[in-house]
């Protein structure tokens, strides 16, 4: 079947979907979780193929683990459907109802976006997330995975298929593409009629060649290149603990730290401390002149132009001194990828600077940036975290997978 | 100075915005409106110039009616200002907050968009209407209106940001694009380093253009084919009001019918009537062939498939009979470009089918499809009616040019 063929039956799904009761939903959502648990072997010998292939293809430790499964994997994928069920539906909301002088009453209902397009990588748990995500928010979804999870994915979609077919959720709302190609990819960016979002989850590279290539409307997630900012009156002893922890934590993940920023009156009396800290912690440290003149016995890596830019989902840590609150302000709108930033600060004037005048997704005050995410929100499952400032910003739960519609009632009105 | 210059200015500008009171923002406006008016004299001798080329390229009426600014028109737009200064200010509201288990404080509040980016056509008043709008809502702005109102334009951004100098809002929030090529509105889709959205004014060759080729997100207003099904049950009066008032009240508007359903019970008893009036009316109707076998003494010319895919604005409708409500939402779902649809019955059956499963931005029970606007909603001014499910759906007001940020207090927490 072409990719044109399962654009249309998803968005024939998709307009089933919104006659569904959320009671119909999460018979589907169970459905499929069972279903996961009751075929563990096939997914494990699926799975197995892709691993083998991606070994034979020379893929490194990192890589393998992400694409791998296990029971216990196949188990929290079953879990996670689990728990979307326990979140509250937003489809029929009524987010805001009036009434006009002319007698319209005017409402204005939460509705699906319709036809959800993922493209993804490696992780194979993506394809189960994304469609309990989906399909609980009454959306279809078109799956496109990495090749190199293709068994994996064929299998787990064959499977949550099947489950579907006890229930009232149409089978085609769910639609993996399998191709693999470039071009598949390329047509999918341009599906307008067809496809209502596209989701990019992955690396910074292919987020962009999203972003820049698509005309369908693109939420887009990911990329956080973090900063702290240490005022001066920041208490040592926490910054201590909220440095090691946004750097060290899980420094592979988006919403790790990865630029520091102090003032030049802190710097003088604590930093030397805090680099010997980071550097116990194995931390490699880039950075500025001044850096390095307080630096002392800790070894420092002259910063470039290029590591304010960084990423490096890495233990590395880019540092530079700053004269002021509005200098790091400054730095940070400059560089930074627009996801979580925080201040240290006993200050509140600082704090209230820095709060209002950072553009990001998430800034904190006295915390560390590793809690922006679903779960730490309290949101529950997340479909990613957005960096651009339309439709969602931060982490997307499920009401950043609907839309609105007005509904207005009449008695013959007439302008 | 060139595009890149300017967007930089403008990005500038943005970051101070976002620290201005609600207050000092309405001040601006006021300045402007001031300025419009006390500055007649050269607004209306830069338009005589557009309109003196206009003519001698031979543009025809309507065209020259919508490029032409009279006194009349430019008090029009210093009202405008003055009426967006009397909407409530988005920016700053706390649209959430709540408290997690480990004490930190999330607060979602309400933020500007950034820079906001405007393509448009002809009409010189989209100059003054949206940059009251995106300031109002703490926005800086970039103005690309045609090379057609380039000498009205330039004297109106001439005059706004003069009225500027002397309010807390930075001259700079407000660029004109000047060049009036179309390597310019190619390079203004592209930035997405400068702008966090582009919103196109105008025919469907200039929006589908825009959204084909940007890569900065894109608010996708306007086109309307739009339909009004007349169920079994309608009422004829009730229709022959609907129905007229939504083709012929103001035919050349988004938000005016272009086609109509017609259930075949209703069509037996009541259409002819219904077609005399509409011809009546000097609407030219488009039918299909039980739309003529029933028409009589009516000249209907044969639809065609294009006839269904096309927003006329104009004195024209397509007509079709259907054997029910669910063809009826099939013909809208397949053909409507998502804008304003209506349904005319006393079956409430059958409007909650309509209302539901139609997927469109306004769905109509019993009224005008003549509605879809800022004012008759009450919003007051919108900067256009989105037609895509991202963001805002509908007609967009103040709210639609904001984005909203995470605000996080903690006193030292990690993960």
């Amino acid at each position: 079947m072409t990719l044109l063929d399962k654009a249309k039956l998803a968005k024939q799904a998709a307009a089933q979907m919104v006659t569904l009761t959320t009671e119909e939903k999460n018979q589907a959502l169970l459905a499929m979780a069972d279903a996961l648990e009751n075929n563990m072997a096939r997914i494990l010998a699926a799975n197995e193929k892709d691993i083998a292939s991606a070994k034979e293809a020379g893929v490194t430790g990192a890589l393998i683990d992400r694409l791998m499964l296990t029971e216990i994997r196949v188990h929290d994928m079953a879990e996670g459907l689990r728990q979307v069920v326990e979140l509250p539906d937003p489809i029929g909301e009524v987010m805001d109802s009036w009434e006009r002088p002319n007698g319209l009453r005017i409402t204005k209902v939460r509705v699906p976006l319709g036809v959800i397009g993922m493209i993804y990588e490696a992780r194979p748990n993506v394809t189960v997330d994304a469609t309990g995500l989906c399909l609980k928010s009454g959306n279809a979804v078109i799956l496109r995975g990495s090749s190199s999870a293709l068994h994996s994915n064929r299998i787990l979609v064959t499977i949550l298929r099947e489950a579907l077919l006890s229930t009232r959720v149409p089978q085609e709302a769910v639609q993996l593409l399998e191709e693999g190609t470039r071009e598949e990819v390329n047509q999918m960016l341009k599906m307008n009629d067809y496809l209502d979002v596209l989701i990019p989850r992955g690396g910074a590279g292919l987020i962009r060649s999203v972003v820049e290539n698509a005309s369908v409307p693109v939420l887009e997630t990911g990329a956080g290149n973090c900063h702290i900012y240490v005022d001066e009156s920041a208490k040592p002893d926490m910054t201590h603990a909220i440095v090691i922890n946004a750097k060290t934590q899980r420094p592979a993940v988006c919403n790790a730290a990865e630029t520091l920023l102090v003032h030049e009156a802190w710097a003088k009396k604590h930093l030397p401390a805090l680099l010997s800290a980071l550097k116990e912690k194995n931390v490699e440290l880039r950075g500025c002149e001044r850096v390095r003149e307080l630096a002392k016995n800790v070894e420092i890596i002259p910063a470039t132009e290029e590591d304010w830019r960084t990423e490096y989902l890495d233990y590395t840590m880019a540092i530079t001194v700053v004269e002021s609150v509005d200098s790091a302000i400054e730095h940070i709108n400059r560089y930074s990828t627009k996801h979580s930033e925080a201040i240290i600060t006993e200050s509140e004037a600082s704090a209230r600077k820095f709060l209002t005048r950072v553009d990001s997704a998430a800034v904190y005050h006295n915390a560390s940036t590793r809690f922006t995410d679903g779960f730490e929100f309290g949101f529950g499952a997340e479909i990613g975290i957005s960096t651009q400032k339309l439709h969602a910003r931060g982490p997307m739960g499920l009401p950043a997978l609907t839309s609105s519609k007005y509904v207005i009632y009449g008695t013959g009105q007439i302008r």
